[in-house]
């Protein structure tokens, strides 16, 4: 028998549904924060991801060749192909910024486990064309305002921004250039050496590159720094007590955090923490993740940040940017083990859907005499499921039930011949002997919905 | 600069809530009639198109290896995915019949062209494990219901049953088995000269197998007749006049088509066609198509009907199954040309959003103090684009009209210290002064929409 792939999944109508509820909720806040949903292909190609994270990662694509011999991949990521349709569309000529919203298939090439798929969703936004803390803050209140609207407990949000340590390091006089025979910039060293808690790194580091290396100490002390926006005060003092260092980042970081205390609902923990550096070189200011623990290992659900990503399609003007990515699969599945364990049957809000279904049972009789009615039913707005095989009443009642129906409606001879049909409400038990016309039926549904 | 890859396409917010509008209203008709939307993998094994399709089919696939060399390829449509999943996730123990709804991206490698994409869109529908004339009504009833819903006109729905002309055939003793050293059934040679308007060939061929060669004409009479519900009753009379000749496919057809009538409004054009065969061999008995004339060309937009292919999953009892497959993309071009073509804006019902965007403007004041206010308003459900850029009020009018807002939210300095907003309704150029509070704003638009 012929297989699923490995790595990529089906979904059923009930994961359907929740998926489905999931995206439009997403959507909806998308919208509400003045983004538009945008699409691109599902494969692209090789150069545009190589371009972006250099050929290190054709190891984790799924790329390939068309006939024509072009290279192509199945897209591992959703931020580089929204840059790639913006040049190609000359998006960059409209009115800025631009706020969009994506949401698609995305796929790498590893081993699958539990949350870890190789064909995985993600949901995503960018605002593109406008740099700054408010629209730092805007990002950032979305990603809250969607993690807060789902349902989602227990999560933490850490917010740092590259440019604090980064700003100290060079304003101490270390280099951000790679020297002649080196592997990379002083500058990068000293961010390994913080990294690893190396301080006898961090002092010979210093030492070397004419710095003093009582410097170090000062350092270390921002890097482990931990809590809220109160944050912001002691890393203000150990950045004034450096000459020659500029306080603009940490500033711009603060009015970030006060922006997004305005704009968005508290989320469950907030942190301030400076080593958050998102792995990546092109993010170039405030960088944020979202973490939940009950996911296990790193946990994380959402990442962004700013960045400047438009050069490599020669559109230097619009930099930099600012975006997060969504993890779809991780959440839900955060929002799986949340609900089991509290014993909640609905995952997303907006999951069960109001309107249940309604089983027409035409029993005994010729079903085309009371097609109209299945018709006029549906043309009204409700949900019919027509029974085609003309169970019996108890199976059909057990068949009613084991789909999920809400209702049925059920028209035998008798009732035929006196003009009526009998609507039962399977949760409450309640039913009414109604006449046998759409309008009649469709009252009686919604009286006792 | 890297390019978008051959075929595919990019779809801006514009042209992307038109889309998500037509999703929408495919969605809400689909669950109307009882279906539930499910999704399968992008790609699958190559096997699975081979086995449904035949070794031919590979020349149009995406189709690649993965690092494990195992044969994968792109969707290139999405029933056999669909019986895949039904066979691997067990879903034939469940209550029949299903009622099955997806959507997604397919692929054909061919030369791109107008309204032919090398990554395209597909939605369809299937009903499994219920077979029979009320089956295939609910079916087409749910495509017409579509049809209509979506605002297409113009369009032509044809619909046949394979088994009439073949039923026909093998009535008059001709074989539907291929005679050692020949290459097909005399019933699917028949089938050709019927089709190619052969009807010394057809004559022959009755001869050569023993069949009286006048009976050629009533075949031809019988694949000739045009009209709609009407064309049964001569159908009926040919059948009658050949010995030996059922006439249970033809009811059924009937029963079928009446069914619709009574199920679903009345299409722009319903023919009935006994030659409409679909060109493949697993459709079993009732198959229809429409076609749009404004495409040109074919025109199809929508084809299915009644098929088995469960066996090819080891799983027989299910079959035959009834669902049709909707050109995404194609319908949606049918419908852009009919708007342009009168003048409409609005090309699928509920595209334009009636909750408009608001632009809210803080104009030479410090944006945090309106933060809260801005927070508000998308938490009450307002969708609120905030200036970001410190335009003056000139400008940021512009930018606000060409973004389409349809309010915009203007605070100065001198709005601030009167504690006030200034709301405008940008369509009607009617404005408001009112208090610079979150309730006061959002009753303000509410009133002026």
């Amino acid at each position: 028998m012929v297989q699923r792939p490995r790595g990529t999944r089906d979904f059923t109508p009930k994961v359907m549904a929740r998926r489905l509820a999931f995206e439009q909720l997403l959507e909806e806040r998308a919208r509400r924060h003045g983004f538009s949903r945008i699409q691109t292909p599902i494969f692209e190609s090789l150069d545009l991801f190589t371009a972006k994270s250099g050929p290190g990662i054709v190891s984790q694509l799924y790329a390939f060749e068309d006939k024509s011999e072009r290279q192509l991949t199945l897209r591992p990521e959703l931020t580089a192909p929204v840059m790639r349709m913006i040049a190609e569309e000359g998006m960059q000529m409209l009115q800025k910024p631009l706020r969009l919203s994506y949401y698609g298939q995305c796929y790498r090439y590893e081993e699958s486990k539990k949350g870890r798929y190789r064909e995985f969703f993600q949901y995503g936004v960018e605002l593109i064309g406008e740099a700054g803390p408010l629209a730092e803050a805007e990002v950032i209140a979305l990603a809250i305002d969607m993690l807060d609207a789902c349902g989602l407990e227990n999560w933490e949000i850490r917010i740092g921004h590259v440019g604090i340590l980064k700003g100290a390091l060079t304003g101490l006089g270390l280099s951000a250039d790679t020297p002649a025979g080196a592997n990379e910039p002083p500058v990068a060293s000293a961010m390994r050496f913080l990294d690893k808690g190396d301080d006898a790194g961090l002092a010979q580091l210093f030492t070397n590159n004419g710095i003093n290396p009582e410097h170090a100490a000062p350092l270390r002390a921002l890097a482990d720094l931990e809590g809220g926006i109160e944050t912001i005060e002691p890393a203000r003092e150990i950045l004034s007590s450096l000459a020659g260092v500029s306080l603009e980042a940490l500033d711009d970081l603060q009015t970030t955090l006060n922006a997004v205390a305005a704009l968005a609902p508290a989320p469950p923990s907030l942190a301030v923490d400076l080593t958050v550096a998102r792995g990546l070189d092109y993010y170039t200011g405030m960088v944020f993740e979202v973490k939940v623990p009950e996911l296990g290992g790193e946990g994380q659900v959402l990442g962004g940040g700013s960045y400047k990503l438009l050069h490599l399609f020669g559109l230097p003007d619009l930099d930099p940017s600012c975006g997060f990515g969504l993890g779809f699969d991780r959440v839900l599945l955060a929002l799986e083990a949340q609900a089991e364990a509290s014993g909640r049957s609905e995952v997303v809000p907006g999951e069960t859907d109001p309107k249940g279904l309604v089983a027409f049972i035409p029993f005994g009789i010729d079903s085309a005499t009371v097609l109209p009615i299945v018709g006029g039913l549906r043309n009204a707005g409700e949900r019919i499921e027509l029974e085609l095989r003309g169970r019996k009443i108890p199976k059909a009642m057990k068949w009613a039930n084991s789909i999920g129906c809400q209702f049925t409606v059920v028209v035998g001879p008798r009732d035929l011949e006196s003009g009526q049909a009998m609507v039962k409400n399977l949760q409450s038990g309640e039913q009414r002997a109604v006449g046998l016309t759409t309008d009649a039926i469709a009252e009686a549904i919604q009286a006792m919905r």
